[in-house]
């Protein structure tokens, strides 16, 4: 990772690609890579989907070497669907074969005329940029099966589909898994668009004649890496529930907790919640011959993905993540794992977030286009958006601007970005990331769910404000910095409940790079990358105001605890002063 | 006007009147009283569309006497378009009328459950709301006809079409004109939403049993009244352009200035321009029966308005404003009067503000979803919002809306609200006041054409970025007086160039109100409107990151001038700095 490869999509006579030295960003990586060139780089003011936008494409900090659970690749640029600063990170192949061939970020830069669509294909000898018309408007399992025809199943594929052409707010970047299957998904904030208004269609990253990257210390980044995978596989939620259920195991949780928001965040339990449990999801899965237990990208020891099969036992999709059956599902009233997974093909197909998307069609429910609980009708929908019908493309630019199309006054978004799967009135530190976040609500940007539900890393009481505040902030800081390693957030329990983890993790990253980073270190890092992004926000106009929930948390108590989000706002002002 | 009536329209039980003296807003009018009362009693945070936003509705400060020019009403709400606090004002009689009755403002407050639709009845026993569903998804034209068989012709209505209905961001609220039609629209910000969102159809306002309000000094009043229509008779803009040609009579000046926009913002200069000017409009109106000289209240002496009829002589319109004309004309590389008229029909008939209408169509053609110049596939797009389509709603709601949904990047709004018909580049004036203006891009807010064109108040370079700060900053606090006042807008040609015009209209509020108002007091009026307005904008999250020009603006140059925007972001800091 010792160069930055930029290509200019708007150069005069076609694609341009610069090759330069990694240079400031050397020891970066993830995150912190894709938010410190963007709020360097990029005008806040700039149309996210004109040429002054970037798009930085990053692995992570320790993405390519045989450390484990080093497979997230991170996207930054000026986010469409936010207006903020966005960094949206996936699993899959990609970030490890990134890393491996030497490159810290691939900018995306300009935008061409015309409408001519293009695939960049990066290996050994360079980077090509060339025109493939015959891809325009396919989705993403289409095309990866076209291009692996001709590039093979020893490369990564990145791309979107036809959502992302169309430049809808709510489109992704799909990066393959193992299998080739374009299912781990840049999601959030509408980084698919941002590839499309570039006329990106795909990237094909081919490693041969690569090997893993190599740690200044080559011995202590093992012992450190048998230490931390011996703390993944100890701790219950990273060496039990995931492997067991994926993410889907909070499904249970939540529900019993009160805190699973249903009917477009009209109560807080879901009636059909066991039937689109991860415990009936693992246990259909596993009947179905698909998989229960699946890595997203090789070297991950936790397992928390899988295959969801149809009864005929021929694939569907990827296991649905507890936020996506979520949102298809109970947000929806939909209690039906077969309809979840179907949502969940179309969304990876057609390149969309699948929280967004869910969100999207709930509220489209409570504007009447349909009833809630019927999945037919939200399949219908979802085609809609497949097609591209105006329909489709307003349900594809998510659940602001349909709340606002048809007239919906409840919308569950911070900073236009859709809340996901757990309600912020009976989970208080929950409500402070999504208000503060600086990527619109995000449960990932500070998952006190951790703490306040799962009681990892300590115990901060749900329903009172109390401690929610400092909570969200550590958690924030702490969550910036794994997202620059490249390791997947779902180490953070193990880490935050056992110090040798963490200090696993701290040797790995050591070892790699001959730096003695310690937990004062780590902060530094997480402070560093919020505050460029908070100066990016405030550039492009984001205030304190902006650092809210919407109106119905304030107003509209929930069942079954009948609480509002009732941290104040002089407390929410207070989580980026440290 | 010594009384305010509050209308809940949440109230259990049904809508509850309450009539309260007029209190902190005796002597104020139109602007003052709603941005003054909005600022104070609404949260900046709620939902425009939900119960804690409040509809205000006032007449102006000598709406109800025997002053000339005296019909503006005023109505002022959170703007569900742009999120700012807004004042949108029309003429036709409603002003008048409401006025005489005594209410210094109406106000619409809460949000009723169910979908019953409501209609308000306000004479001299009170006000009565009553449900009335047989209006339900009526446009203006048919609800009028409707309501005056039952409440006559002797009265002022006021009323929204389907859009306000479907809760369109683009609704406006229609006040019928003295020969009963519902052509004098409250258009900008939409407003109509907001009624629609109280489930308020119509305002039936019957002042008979009153009389003109009764000024301190009556005497001083008239003579001050005749010295001021004097004034106007006088004044070239308003006692011979805007009488003979309407203010269409600004197509020839402005596309001769290389200022009017056309084909979304892509030209200075439209070909056509001469097919649809004022003289051009003049002239067929008059073959063909219609009226070039007309008044849209009675007690106009400037008589701008007119009615269009088609080639069989038959009522189209009302004479389509000059930013109609642009909006849905050159904006759109249209230069058919006939489908201009039609249009502008559409838009008063279904409840819509024609410039924001007018722009979106013209950014619906830039997406490709028409050829710049159709003016069959204009007309289909606005029946598609009429029919409350998918597609018909995105266009409701705006330029803005319309744009990301269909992956638009040049879309001319600030603060979310379209441009209107005058070009920022060539006249940099009129973008100082679109940028900075409280309530989003808006003309009538700071009319520097006035001075940067038209030679009136002075003579400042369009061309050139000196003293446009100054100049809109004296627009901006000017207008926002005589918004208050209730005198049309127009009247600040002839006040600003002749002193004893200016000083015949302080004669007169001050002979109204036994006052001693002078310039200075019009200015402290002007600035604490505007300083309440702003600071109600500011806790709703607004910065001066929003008193900008779209990107475009600054990066592409726009012929014959090939100017930029180019008022530096410092200068605009300054607007309100007095």
């Amino acid at each position: 990772m010792d160069k930055i490869a930029r290509i200019d999509m708007g150069a005069k006579g076609g694609p341009k690609v610069t090759i330069e030295p990694v240079g400031d960003y050397a020891g970066l990586g993830g995150r912190a890579t894709t938010s410190l060139m963007v709020s360097k780089e990029v005008n806040p003011n700039c149309h996210p989907l004109g040429a002054e936008n970037k798009l930085v494409i990053a692995p992570g900090m320790l993405s390519g070497t045989t450390g484990s659970m080093t497979g997230r690749l991170s996207v930054g640029c000026k986010s469409p669907l936010t207006g903020t600063i966005k960094e949206s990170n996936a699993g899959g192949q990609a970030a490890q074969v990134l890393a491996r061939v030497g490159y810290a970020a691939v900018v995306l830069e300009g935008k061409p005329e015309g409408d001519d669509l293009y695939k960049i294909i990066i290996n050994g000898e360079g980077i090509k940029v060339e025109v493939d018309n015959s891809l325009k408007l396919m989705d993403n399992y289409p095309v990866i099966e076209k291009l692996r025809k001709q590039y093979g199943d020893k490369v990564a594929y990145m791309s979107i589909g036809s959502a992302g052409e169309r430049l809808m707010l709510g489109a992704s970047i799909a990066c393959t898994d193992p299998e080739l299957r374009p299912t781990r998904h840049c999601g959030r904030g509408g980084v698919g668009a941002v590839m499309g208004s570039k006329r990106v269609k795909a990237i094909i990253i081919d490693d041969a004649g690569f090997k893993h990257r190599t740690p200044k210390d080559p011995e202590k980044y093992r012992d450190a890496n048998r230490k931390f995978v011996e703390g993944l596989r100890k701790h219950p939620v990273t060496g039990e529930g995931l492997p067991a259920y994926g993410t889907n195991v909070l499904t249970n949780v939540l529900n019993e907790a009160g805190g699973y928001p249903t009917h477009n965040f009209k109560s807080g339990v879901f009636k059909g919640g066991a039937n689109i449990s991860g415990e009936a999801q693992a246990e259909l899965e596993i009947k179905r011959g698909g998989l229960a237990t699946h890595g997203c990208h090789r070297g991950c020891v936790i397992q928390c993905s899988g295959i969801f099969n149809d009864k005929d036992g021929n694939y569907v999709t990827k296991q649905p993540e507890y936020e996506t059956v979520w949102s298809h599902g109970g947000h929806c009233g939909i209690d039906d794992l077969d309809t979840i997974a179907r949502l969940d093909y179309m969304d990876d197909n057609f390149g969309l977030d699948t929280i967004e998307m869910g969100v999207t069609i709930g509220v489209a429910m409570d504007a009447g286009l349909a009833e809630f609980g019927d999945c037919e009708a939200a399949i219908k929908l979802m085609e809609e958006v497949g097609k591209g019908t105006p329909l489709g493309r307003v349900l594809g630019c998510g659940a602001e601007i349909t709340g606002k199309v048809f007239g919906v006054e409840k919308v569950p978004v911070v900073k236009s970005q859709a809340i996901p799967a757990y309600d912020p009135r009976p989970i208080q530190g929950i409500g402070v990331t999504y208000a503060t976040s600086t990527m619109g609500a995000d449960h990932t940007a500070g998952y006190a769910i951790a703490t306040n539900i799962l009681k990892v890393g300590g115990d901060v009481d749900p329903l009172k404000t109390e401690g929610q505040v400092e909570l969200s902030r550590n958690l924030q800081i702490a969550t910036a910095s794994i997202d620059a390693t490249g390791m997947c957030l779902f180490i953070a329990f193990a880490i935050m409940d056992q110090p040798e983890t963490f200090q696993a993790m701290l040797d790995m990253l050591n070892a790699f790079y001959g730096t003695d980073l310690d937990a004062d270190g780590v902060v530094a890092l997480g402070q560093k990358i919020l505050s460029a992004e908070r100066e990016f926000n405030k550039a492009a106009g984001f205030t304190k105001a902006h650092d809210r929930l919407p109106r119905f948390f304030y107003t509209d108590p929930i069942a079954p605890h009948n609480q509002t989000f009732s941290v104040t706002d002089e407390e929410l002002d207070e989580v980026f002063n440290w």
